[in-house]
């Protein structure tokens, strides 16, 4: 009986971890012009009557993953996954032991592994991502996402995410808005635990893809994946991803690197009103500083553009109370 | 005010084409085995504590479009469009009076213009689909299905959508299922009407698709439509586009030819129970009656499947009270 309010604390902590709507929409926003705009934006456009008034079927919100809605560094968690994957699958190819980039990989040396640039990071990928049918790849994306532990601080990847875009999420549903991701990322490694970390249902994920080959064995449909680049949802590849699959045009979008620029420069441009977003990764302490010169997540011509533009920038260290939902007590 | 009686009658009318949820889901289906497959299932796979219930984000229903939400004869109606197009571009292109298979259409001799297969058709899609920003063909087509006719019927496309499919969409909807269209047709002439026509908004349309480009036009950013081929979504490519676009699986699908038989494998062999239908063309009176050797619409390995595995196969002339809207009366 003594665990009853225990209970009840961690059932309110996780309703103001997914959905704080009552009251402040957004509690661990520090106050200022950051949090002022996008409140004052999506009041505007939910005003009826307003002459920013945005239809409900118009409330289109894209949100970049890597670096926005969840951590990057020290390098894109779907290569340290791919890494993972070269380990466990390091038995089956014994070839890999003298040929590159698998032989620096497999001793420990990812640096060296990856000096061959981006034929070998392709590889790599193809090596790892390609080959099953989607429903085993599935699989082994759900089990290496409830086991993997990110190398630095040693926790789940999916607990890494940042609670005050959660809230901005939960925030933009709750207004009428339908919320999609817009990734670089594989399309295929996201969907699996999309919708149970950030309520993103699979049909509003895009992202990079590889071909897929309808087959039938001893009569039972499945679909392959090939080694073969499809799509790559990256900077002008983000527009032409989106009208792909939206077939409209966002009027929220939120980004934090180079590779976004093009979505918020389309978002920013439409008929309606359009609020742009960059997530400027500035607090070393709680997370990581990073920007011009970052192999990861580079983020330099879209600053400056956000600079000439008047985008919104979210300053990590000077905007967001905590960072990550396992801070709520 | 003796116009009000005409009134009310037109507005039920209205409703009763629209959704006609209460009471009989589907009142222009005659009572028989193939409105009862179709009642059976969504009642099954709805019923709570049923071992054959589906939780509601897995309820995916699919539909082709191209003779099994609207007509198809005497031609895939994209094809007609593209012809009146060739007509309207004519004047900007004087070179098109020597150069087939232009000069052979605008004599009016369509079969002359085909007669180079594939190759032709290919031509004149590209002429008149690609070469434009997203934006100004979505214009185009817009203005064309508000003013093109019928070269049969007289009437405008969007009225000869068949009246007890609408009602399966709405019935489905009512039941917590998600409608997309799956079609060979192109996604960027299927977005503009069908929300409107069907109820099925932009984001939940599966097309063929040509590759655009991203651009700034004088800092204005456009996604430009190239000639291109980027995806045919038939055949072994419907369960391919519904992965890639969905992610999950559809629980029920419908279709009416060959070009439809992967999509209903597919969705026919999920660990869901899953319900596969075709359409097929048995009316040569209110409609048009063909299915093996017809060049638009055939049926005929998936005829036989659907016997083979008993999918439920809807007779028309058997099946169906009224074929259009506009018989309500």
């Amino acid at each position: 009986m003594n665990r009853l309010p225990a209970l009840m604390f961690a059932a309110f902590s996780l309703a103001s971890a997914v959905n704080a709507v009552a009251g402040d929409p957004l509690p661990t926003w520090n106050e200022g012009k950051t949090k002022h705009s996008i409140v004052a934006f999506v009041e505007k456009v939910t005003k009826p009557g307003s002459s920013d008034f945005v239809p409900v079927a118009e409330r289109i919100a894209t949100f970049d993953n890597d670096g926005t809605l969840w951590g990057e560094q020290p390098m894109y968690y779907q290569m340290l996954f791919a890494l993972d994957r070269v380990k466990a699958l390091a038995p089956q190819h014994p070839e890999w032991k003298d040929k590159e980039p698998f032989a620096s990989l497999l001793k420990g040396d990812v640096k060296g592994a990856l000096a061959g640039g981006e034929r070998a990071m392709l590889e790599i990928f193809m090596a790892t991502h390609a080959g099953m049918t989607t429903e085993e790849f599935d699989k082994i994306v759900k089990d290496w996402i409830a086991t993997a532990k990110h190398p630095v601080t040693g926790r789940p990847y999916t607990t890494m995410i940042y609670q005050p875009m959660l809230e901005v999420l939960a925030y933009l549903r709750a207004n009428g808005f339908k919320t999609y991701i817009v990734s670089a990322g594989g399309v295929e490694f996201m969907r699996p635990w999309a919708e149970k970390v950030y309520g993103i249902p699979p049909d509003q994920v895009i992202g990079s893809s590889i071909k897929t080959r309808f087959e039938l064995r001893n009569g039972h449909p499945v679909l392959v994946r090939l080694p073969e680049l499809n799509f790559i949802d990256e900077k002008e590849g983000k527009p032409v991803g989106i009208q792909q699959y939206i077939g409209r045009r966002p009027i929220a979008a939120f980004g934090n690197s180079d590779g976004d620029l093009q979505m918020l420069q389309w978002t920013a441009a439409g008929t309606w009103p359009g609020l742009a977003v960059i997530v400027h990764h500035t607090d070393a302490d709680r997370e990581w500083a990073y920007d011009r010169t970052s192999n990861v997540g580079r983020l330099d011509k879209a600053l400056d553009e956000a600079n000439t533009r008047g985008w919104t920038v979210i300053d990590i260290k000077r905007d967001w109370k905590i960072i990550y939902p396992f801070e709520i007590r």
